[in-house]
C-alpha cells in the first residue's frame, strides 16, 4: 500500500494549532487553580458552589443587573403564555408569529433605527460580514475588508469566508492612518471594529467618520459592551456618538449583556426594505436557523421599557458611582473612563496565586495572562455591575491590594 | 487621481452574487404571490393573519407538536421562575449556573451519548468543523474534508474556514465511491452529510459504517430533521442505525423542530473530557457567545422527560399515521418512507399559482422551483406533523388535486 497523503494547511485566517495549543495552557492553569469551570447556583446576586463556598461574580457582563430584573422575567413568562411556543418553526422569510416584529419595532424606536434581531451578536456578525464583503450590504461596490487586529473573535472568525468574497486585510488597533491609505487606494474599505472592547477603551468614532464622509468608508461596530450600560436611553457609544447614520455605518450589539436578556439587535439606517430583505434572506443563520424564541422576545420587551424610563437612568447612575468607587481604590489604566471594565496589573507569575486569593475572598474575578495577553500584561479583570453593593466593592478593593494591585493613591 | 482598485473575488467556497442573484428572484416571486412573508398569529394549530385569513401550517417542522405542549411551555416558565435570569452571563469555562449541565445530563441519557448543548445546529456546526479540520476534534489527524454536495447550508458555509485548516472538497450527494477513494489516498477523511434531508431521504449510514470500520472515515451528521420523529425514544435515525459509537462518529440535531424547544444538542461518544473541554473552549461561539437561554433548557428539560413516555410513542404513531394517510391520496416520490416531509411535483410553470389556490384554500405549503431546485423539478413541500387533523390532511389532498398533484391510484 502507497504512503496515505498527510496534509498542509494555509492558515491564512485561522490557525486552530495555535489557538488550541496556547490557549488550552491557559484554561488548564486557570482551572487546576480553581479559577475555571466552577459551576455555582445564583441566589439573590451571590453564587453558591456545592462546596459551600460562596462568592459576588466581578466578571459578569450584565452590567445593569437587568438579567435578574423581576420585569424582564415576567416578560420572558408573558410572551410564553402568549405565542405558546417558543419558536413556530420555519423560517420567517416564509410564514412568522408576530413576536420578533414587535420587538423589532420597539428596539427601533428605543436605538431610532431600523432593527432586524438576531440569536446572537456572533450569527449576526457571521451573517452579515460576508454580505458586507460581497457588496451586498453597502453600496453596491465590492469593498476591501479591513479587519481591526483586536476585533473581537466573533467577527475575525467570519475573516475566512469574507475573503472567498472579496480581499481582506487585518490593521493594527485602530490604526486610522492605515484605514486613510486603503480608503485612497481601493474603490470601497469596509472596517470591522468593536465599538467598545471587552479589555476596555472605545472605537475612534469621529476620526472614523471623516473617512466615512470623506471617501465613503463602511464601518462595522460591535457596540455589545456598551449598549444599556452607556448613553442616553442606553443607546451605546456608538449611537451617542456616531454622526454617520445612512449606509456607511453598521452596527450590531448583543442583549445578553447589559440589555439583561438573550439575542442581538442589528442596528441599521438609510437602508431601504429590499436591503433589509437580502438580510433576512441570505445573511447566513438569519436566513435558515433559528430566531430568538420567545422567551427571549418578551424578556427584551420588558428590558426595552425599562430602558424608556428614569429606572435605566438611576441604573447607569449607580454604575457609574461603582465604577467611581473602584477607581478611588485600585489604580489602573481605565482608571477615569465611564467603561465597566478595569484590567489591575499583576506579574505573570503572581496573577493566578492572586486570582485564587481574591476568589476564596469571596470574589471571582478573571486573571487574564500570556498567551491571553502578551507577556508582561498580565492581570486580574474586574467588571462592574450596577447590582454590586458599596461594600462589596470596598471589600473587593482591601483584598485586591492585599495581593499586589496597586492602591488610589487618594484612597482612604 | 488614480484609478482606485475593484476587487475580483475567488470564489472558491460561496458565491453571493449567484446566492442573492438567483434566490432573491425565487423570494421576490414568492412573495408577490403571497407564499412568503407572512405574517399570522398562532392560535389552536391555525394561523390568524390580520386580513382574517385562516390556515394550517403544512411546512412547520415540529413534527410531533411538542412546541406547543403544555408541560414543554411550562418547563420553560419553571425554569425562568427558577434560575431568575435567562442567563448569567459570563463565559461557561468560567463560571456556570447549572442549567446546562442539568439539560447535557438528561440529553445524555436520553440519547445515550455525551452532550454538549449550543444555542443553534448552525452555531454548533460552525464550531465543531473548524476543530475536526484541524484534527483537534477526530484522532489528531488533519483530515481531507469532504462536504455532501447537498449539506444543509449550516454545514456547507463552514467550508471556508475548515479550508483555512485543511483540504477541502465537495462530493456528488451520497457519493460513497468517491468517499473510498479518498479514504484510500488520505491518512484520515472526513465526510460532512446530512443525517435525514430537508427534501426527504436518508444518509447511507451502513455504507459509511463499513468505511468507519475499514478506513477510520470520520463521519459529522446534521440529525435535524429525524430527531424525536424518529426512533425509539426519539433518538433519531442515526442513533437508531450508525453502530459506530465512538470518536468516528459526530451528530449535531436541533432541538428546535421535532423536539419541539429552541438550541442544539452535540451528540459524542468515546470523547474524553479533555476533547469536550476542546469544544468548549474553541469550538466558535460555543466558547465565546450566549449558550441555549434557561427558557431553552426548561423547555428541552420538559420534552426529554415526554421522550421518556409513551407519549412520545403516541405521537410518533399519529405523525406515521398521517404520512400513511397524505401517501394514501397523493403520489410523490416519498411514498412509503417514514419522512415527515413530501415533495408534490408540480411544473415550474404551474407551481406557484398552485401554491397560491393552496393557501387560499386554508394551507400553507411551501413552493419550491428553480432556482432553489433544478427545472423540471418544482413542486410543493409537504410537512405532516402529529398535530395535524385527518379532517385536515384529507382536505389537503383534496386541494392538491384539484391543482394538479398526482392522486394515488389506490385512493378513495
Amino acid at each position: 500500500m502507497t504512503e496515505r497523503t498527510s496534509i498542509t494547511p494555509t492558515h491564512r485566517y485561522r490557525n486552530n494549532d495555535k489557538a488550541v495549543g496556547v490557549g488550552n495552557a491557559f484554561w488548564d492553569m486557570s482551572e487546576r487553580n480553581g479559577l475555571a469551570g466552577i459551576v455555582a447556583e445564583l441566589q439573590d446576586g451571590v453564587l453558591h458552589t456545592p462546596e459551600g463556598h460562596e462568592f459576588v461574580n466581578f466578571t459578569c457582563c450584565s452590567y445593569l443587573d437587568l438579567d435578574s430584573h423581576p420585569k424582564v422575567i415576567d416578560g420572558a413568562v408573558d410572551a410564553l403564555r402568549r405565542f405558546g411556543v417558543l419558536d413556530h418553526c420555519i423560517p420567517r422569510s416564509r410564514v412568522q408569529i408576530p413576536a420578533l416584529l414587535e420587538l423589532e419595532a420597539s428596539l427601533g424606536e428605543l436605538f431610532g433605527a431600523e432593527v432586524v434581531s438576531a440569536i446572537s451578536a456572533g450569527v449576526a456578525s457571521a451573517g452579515l460580514l460576508p454580505l458586507i464583503a460581497s457588496g451586498h450590504l453597502g453600496n453596491g461596490t465590492r469593498p476591501l475588508m479591513v479587519f481591526d487586529k483586536y476585533a473581537h473573535v466573533s467577527m475575525a472568525g467570519a475573516k475566512p469566508a469574507c475573503a472567498d468574497e472579496t480581499e481582506v486585510v487585518t490593521c493594527g488597533h485602530h490604526d486610522v492612518g492605515f484605514l486613510e491609505d486603503m480608503c485612497k487606494r481601493y474603490q470601497r474599505v469596509a472596517y470591522v471594529v468593536d465599538g467598545a472592547d471587552s479589555l476596555g477603551g472605545y472605537a475612534p468614532v469621529q476620526e472614523l467618520a471623516e473617512l466615512q464622509e470623506k471617501y465613503g468608508l463602511l464601518v462595522y461596530y460591535d457596540d455589545s459592551h456598551s449598549v444599556s450600560a452607556y448613553g442616553e436611553r442606553g443607546v451605546g457609544y456608538i449611537r451617542s456618538h456616531c454622526p454617520i447614520r445612512d449606509e456607511r455605518t453598521i452596527t450590531v450589539a448583543t442583549l445578553n449583556k447589559a440589555f439583561g436578556t438573550s439575542g442581538a439587535a442589528i442596528l441599521l439606517d438609510g437602508y431601504a426594505k429590499p436591503a433589509q430583505r437580502v438580510i433576512e434572506r441570505f445573511a447566513g443563520a438569519l436566513s435558515y436557523s433559528q430566531p430568538m424564541n420567545t422567551a427571549a422576545v418578551g424578556a427584551s420587551l420588558a428590558s426595552a421599557e425599562i430602558h424608556r424610563t428614569d429606572e435605566l437612568t438611576a441604573l447607569q447612575g449607580r454604575l457609574r458611582a461603582h465604577i467611581e468607587l473602584f477607581d478611588s481604590l485600585i489604580k489602573t489604566e481605565q482608571t477615569g473612563t465611564t467603561y465597566p471594565i478595569r484590567v489591575v496589573p499583576m506579574s505573570d507569575e503572581t496573577v493566578i496565586e492572586a486570582g485564587r486569593q481574591v476568589y476564596e475572598a469571596g470574589f471571582y474575578v478573571s486573571p487574564v495572562f500570556f498567551p491571553i495577553v502578551p507577556r508582561g500584561t498580565a492581570g486580574l479583570r474586574v467588571m462592574l455591575r450596577a447590582g454590586q453593593t458599596e461594600e462589596q466593592i470596598r471589600a473587593l478593593g482591601a483584598v485586591l491590594v492585599e495581593v499586589g494591585a496597586l492602591p488610589e493613591e487618594a484612597a482612604p
